[in-house]
């Protein structure tokens, strides 16, 4: 390790130091019974529903997840562990079973995404990368598909690596981003990991760096006479389009793909830049626009009859700007058989192993209830098995079909939901031997206090 | 590559598609020349300052960037590139010059962080990497020092690493909130990697796994004597900080290193716990606060009293969740010996070469300057040459220098700015001879047009 980049190879370490000293007093204490985990969000805050995503990243880690000989002796060297403690990690491996909804799939507040259930030491060390690595996907993901639900017949595509939270930021944001109905990334490496389509313009700094404008969209298109998207707001965006359209025309460009608009007042603009074009005869030449886009702009302009074809949206998708974190929470839910709950004010959870039932009425969700793994309740069960022992046993869908599947879902949505001015989403039913099961703990509690 | 993690020894496709059509296009052209771009935040917005930080994993990203034959090959399927040119990629380095404000050093609008010097193409082909990795870390830098300033005699640590947007951000954030002041992490890798000392305490779950918290507290108790932070709000808080005594005394500990409250009105519950204990004769055991704090809440407690002697801060700190991203900008300034500026509405960029110049009156800074870098102005020069000829030519501070520096540079601001409420920073003053270039730049685009 240099200079702090995460080897991907090995992120045992990446958790949180508290995991580690838990496991050592489990360790001496000799309790590792199997305890169960729910990862799910408390409150929805501007948003009416969350879309799943991470679940093929998490896999990949807790089927990976050990220490090497190098992170053993830093922990020595904290001084913090015991030597029969530090030899249990040199064999650490995560043996648990994991139950999560499918990536792609909607869920409301107190929905479980993931179900985890191993021996306490490995559910508790996994812990902090579990956390990491969903609530950024689905953050991106549902910011993604609030896009998309505006966008009409118009295309997606996140142009945010540069200003995404770090490099995995910038990776994990364009495969949500992707499965959140994005047409896909400016981010070669996005491309070439996960197989999203990749796309690109040009910079200011490309027209800059040339004598003129002019100078500039002729060099790139005729480097790139099938896919020349030209910048043109770096001086004056109509002067721009104008040189666009005539240098199209002097080099007698088979197509004219397109022009970008970066600044200004998207909505006249556009509709300029439409006219001018449509006048010069490239009606097939297309309008992108980006600049702080975000779904409450784009659904705004194309209200305002803005002819825009194609948007790229970077910071405001990769950050989830209006809602930079979800309150979420991975929260021990039984151990060794004894549902368990806690009470902290205002953060109180459900206890128990728990499934969630959903049910639709004219291909509309109608209600989801929250219960007992084992109880009998009307609707589609959301929780699958997806690891048994620490191996992955379902075969994880293509990011197309999960895509897919994702935009589908959205259709399923109750109208009211669908709207992204909506700050709350659908309010999931209690299941009677859930609430059964919650009184009784409330019980036993105030009788022990 | 499996699952899309970053392979961090090799980040070259980590980049905007554009950035490598337009240097196929440079290429082309025999486009070459050396461009000089800027780093800078356009406006602060909520910020009285930005903490420049990220410098150290730039450099070491700058002189090892290159491209495998993997990547090669995956450039090549994309039919975009010319054999030329992806043979061009396969010897690519990065050759150029860097001038950048230290680590730790603050800085206000407008004012590069970063002046890079190189053939267009690799200044072009790096743009995506150096914004990515420099804006996460000003941003948390800048956002743990708001929590320092406010923060008296108390102690700040990490906690943020499972809400970070993903691992590497989770690393950065952990190195740039040392930086902004903090004591430590929770985050174990980030520990190892830059040695920063690491804290824990305990988790709910801890609790809930056991038959009873005074059971769970013993058991952490015996394995960590000296060490112990005992979580008291699970059930409830005031009960917890007795059992947490009771506890201690039981097993007649050395040391009652202290209790973590991290629900409820902490103020009273503060005051309340901090009662308890000093009658139970522990005025050494600490209390340490957590869940969702941020600078304001930090302020306000300490403001009312409340006896808290430490803070884990997670959330709000790793995203800088008021101000989770920033307006900042790479634009060339400079190509082939000639100033360059963009005049996109809104987005107007100072031309040129330049250098910021620092003057200080009693200890306190008085004005900042951008000049042109060979100007003479009143003041210390704040950009220093780090790279030259793709090489580092100085040695990089320790981050333990760097995060003490940072806190004297705190102690250089304006009275003004040191209040978190305060929205704006120093207006730096724009030299003559930078003023007198921008309006020829001006005039010569007026004639042009």
């Amino acid at each position: 390790m240099e200079f702090g980049f995460v080897d991907t190879k090995n992120m045992s370490l990446l958790t949180d130091l508290y995991e580690l000293t838990m496991a050592q007093v489990y360790f001496n204490e000799g309790m590792n019974g199997i305890a169960t985990f729910d990862f799910f969000a408390r409150k929805l805050k501007n948003r009416s529903y969350l879309v799943s995503a991470g679940l093929e990243q998490l896999l990949y880690y807790l089927e990976h997840v050990k220490f090497s000989d190098e992170d053993i002796a830093f922990l020595k060297e904290t001084g913090k562990f015991s030597d029969d403690f530090l030899n249990y990690l040199k064999d650490f491996r995560f043996s648990g079973d994991l139950y999560a909804v499918e990536e792609g799939e909607f869920l409301f507040e107190n929905e479980p995404f993931i179900r985890l259930e191993a021996p306490i030491i490995e559910a508790q060390i996994v812990e902090t990368f579990l956390i990491n690595t969903m609530q950024l996907s689905i953050l991106v993901a549902t910011k993604a598909m609030r896009c998309h639900s505006v966008a009409e017949n118009t295309s997606l595509v996140d142009f945010g690596l540069r200003r995404a939270h770090g490099t995995d930021a910038g990776m994990k944001a364009a495969r949500s981003a992707y499965i959140g109905g994005f047409a896909g990334t400016s981010n070669v490496l996005a491309a070439k990991a996960f197989g999203v389509p990749a796309f690109g313009t040009m910079a200011h700094s490309f027209i800059l760096a040339h004598e003129s404008e002019e100078e500039a969209f002729e060099h790139f298109a005729k480097s790139y006479p099938q896919n020349a998207i030209l910048l043109v707001d770096t001086f004056d965006t109509i002067e721009g389009v104008k040189h666009a359209i005539e240098t199209v025309k002097k080099l007698g460009m088979p197509t004219f793909k397109g022009v970008r608009l970066d600044s200004g007042d998207i909505e006249v603009l556009s509709k300029e830049a439409r006219k001018l074009l449509d006048e010069a005869g490239f009606k097939d030449a297309t309008i992108i626009a980006s600049g702080g886009l975000n779904e409450y702009k784009i659904e705004t302009l194309l209200k305002s009859g803005a002819p825009i074809d194609g948007w790229g949206v970077g910071t405001e998708l990769v950050v989830s700007a209006d809602v930079p974190y979800l309150d979420c929470a991975y929260k021990l839910v039984e151990y060794d058989g004894k549902p368990k709950m806690k009470f902290s004010s205002g953060k109180m959870t459900l206890p128990g192993r728990k499934q969630i039932f959903r049910s639709y009425k004219d291909g509309k969700i109608e209600r989801d209830t929250i219960a007992l793994y084992d109880e009998k309740i009307k609707g589609t069960p959301l929780l699958k098995p997806f690891m048994r022992d620490g191996k992955v046993i379902s075969s994880l869908p293509s990011l197309e079909v999960i895509r897919e599947k994702a935009i589908e879902n959205f259709e399923r949505l109750p109208e009211e939901l669908k709207d992204i001015r909506k700050e709350s989403g659908l309010q999931p039913t209690l299941s009677p031997k859930l609430t059964q099961l919650m009184e009784s703990i409330q019980k036993e509690y105030g009788a022990m206090k």
